[in-house]
């Protein structure tokens, strides 16, 4: 009998979910089949499905516990979800309290970059290190913070909102209400966003990311000012935090050749401690898989 | 026989140290007679008479640690300071283990903002909190980070330099290289460059805070400027850590009627989780004295 854990990762188009053991071997993978547009009935009775049929297959004996990431600002001492911009219907719900009812056991519930942050820490490019700040940048950006081994939750669990930090306090507007947020200026988002400003007209990060590759210099551009804006938040993370590794992850980190010289060198003229330290910027190793991998390990964290 | 520690404070103009109970109770206190610009020989001697001064006084066999705490950026896994605007002859100098020579004992280096977040919350306004985050708004402004229940250190022990968290990009110059790092909009420094700027000359933040008590309008700017720039980090440090409670202290204080009032309107308006969760910003209680007792409780901290 193999002691395991099940993740799921209720991720901005689909969940998955998955049975992992101690060594973070994957043991089985199920995916949701709603639609989120369907509401909370329907997106719950397909987190209690996915969960009960890892558990059925891989047996309740060895079952370590359940970890379920989500995005959002959680509040992680009550269970719930405060704030949720991709899935609406999930926002102050005791979800927690209602997957433990309908599944009859502990589950734990954390945000999907807190959880991609101890995934990479487990199996990923943050293998044996105490101290690291992982970055994920996507549609938004998220963050995660592990200090001495543990994740940096606060008192309500909502801590590591780093995709809200101001990097420029006139600066663009965001749904959590502040001005010039981290994510605002450095996302896929904010590359489409950025593009819209100089004429491309409604184009994906992706197609801006191929003008860049094919030499056009305001693309090349758009990716110097999120690297810049990367660079303001990573000098003061550095300031704060000391950790000896930040990682980023996310769709975007494939334009790293474009936006990270303007980063690194952001961060060295913003931070002493950078400049002066063998501090480490690098990228994340598990990709879309840190948030289901973090989940499964959420039972051995604690 | 009473268990006690001994903390010393290098503070900007002169070195204190204590004998210290369990309780926090003030057993001894002994002040140096150095001043710094004699130098380095002649100012680690004032450290070494005080502390073994104490130690004779109150006899070895209770002792449980000793405690320094210097201004500046620290290497705590070195015990050196690896720079300090205030004493530069203090730099990248291996101190923790000559004082540890000298003394034939264990002592602990720290940094002075961190050591006075432990004493606050020790027997300060942070007793019993499991998270909090401490700015001391000097001549800088220092930080320091307690996250549940322990300092974050970072894995060199440089954390919580929270005085050089960017909040205006191109603001102010800072000695650290940075632009717009908090202490230079937000410290007792701060307030006499901007008197300086709107015409006062050369005054000190106290006749800027004179001047906005007798009800001078553009002071009283000068204060509502420092608190929008307090308000800034304030909401940054909210969304990344979901502390429980926020603590200011140092001189500058004396003015929170002046610039608490735009810090708290700042940090609402910027942070999700401020504007919804019942986090604290009140200000500290054991005023110049959290250092030393800080530096006391080093020896438990552990």
């Amino acid at each position: 009998m193999t002691d395991y854990s099940i993740g799921l990762d209720l991720g901005g188009t689909n969940l998955r979910a998955a049975a992992i053991d101690r060594d973070g071997k994957l043991l089985h993978l199920v995916t949701g089949h709603t639609q989120y547009s369907e509401g909370r009935d329907a997106i719950m009775g397909d987190m209690v499905e996915a969960i009960a049929s890892l558990r059925d297959t891989q047996g309740p004996a060895g079952l370590a516990g359940i970890g379920v990431v989500v995005p959002g600002f959680i509040s992680l001492r009550e269970g719930v979800i405060r704030n949720c911009n991709n899935i609406p219907s999930l926002e102050d719900f005791p979800m927690r309290d209602e997957l433990r009812e309908r599944l009859n056991a502990p589950v734990i519930l954390e945000n999907d970059a807190n959880a991609a942050a101890l995934g990479e820490q487990w199996i990923g490019a943050g293998r044996g290190v105490r101290d690291l700040v992982l970055l994920t940048l996507g549609t938004g950006v998220g963050g995660g913070i592990i200090s001495d081994g543990k994740l940096i939750r606060g008192f309500l669990g909502m801590g590591g909102e780093l995709g809200h930090i101001t990097v420029i306090p006139n600066g663009n507007p965001c749904g959590c209400g502040n001005r010039g947020c981290l994510e605002k200026h450095a996302s896929a988002t904010a590359i489409s966003a950025m593009a819209r400003l100089l004429g491309y007209g409604n184009v994906t990060a992706k197609e801006v990311y191929d003008r860049a590759v094919a030499g056009d210099e305001r693309a090349i551009q758009i990716f110097t000012c999120m690297g810049e804006a990367l660079g303001i938040a990573l000098a003061t993370l550095v300031n704060a935090f000391n950790s000896q590794l930040y990682l980023l992850s996310g769709g975007v980190i494939g334009a790293w050749d474009f936006f990270a010289p303007a980063m690194i060198a952001e961060a060295r003229r913003r931070s002493f401690t950078f400049r002066t330290t063998d501090t480490r910027v690098e990228r994340a190793k598990l990709g879309g898989e840190a948030g289901l991998y973090g989940a499964a390990y959420l039972p051995w964290a604690t």
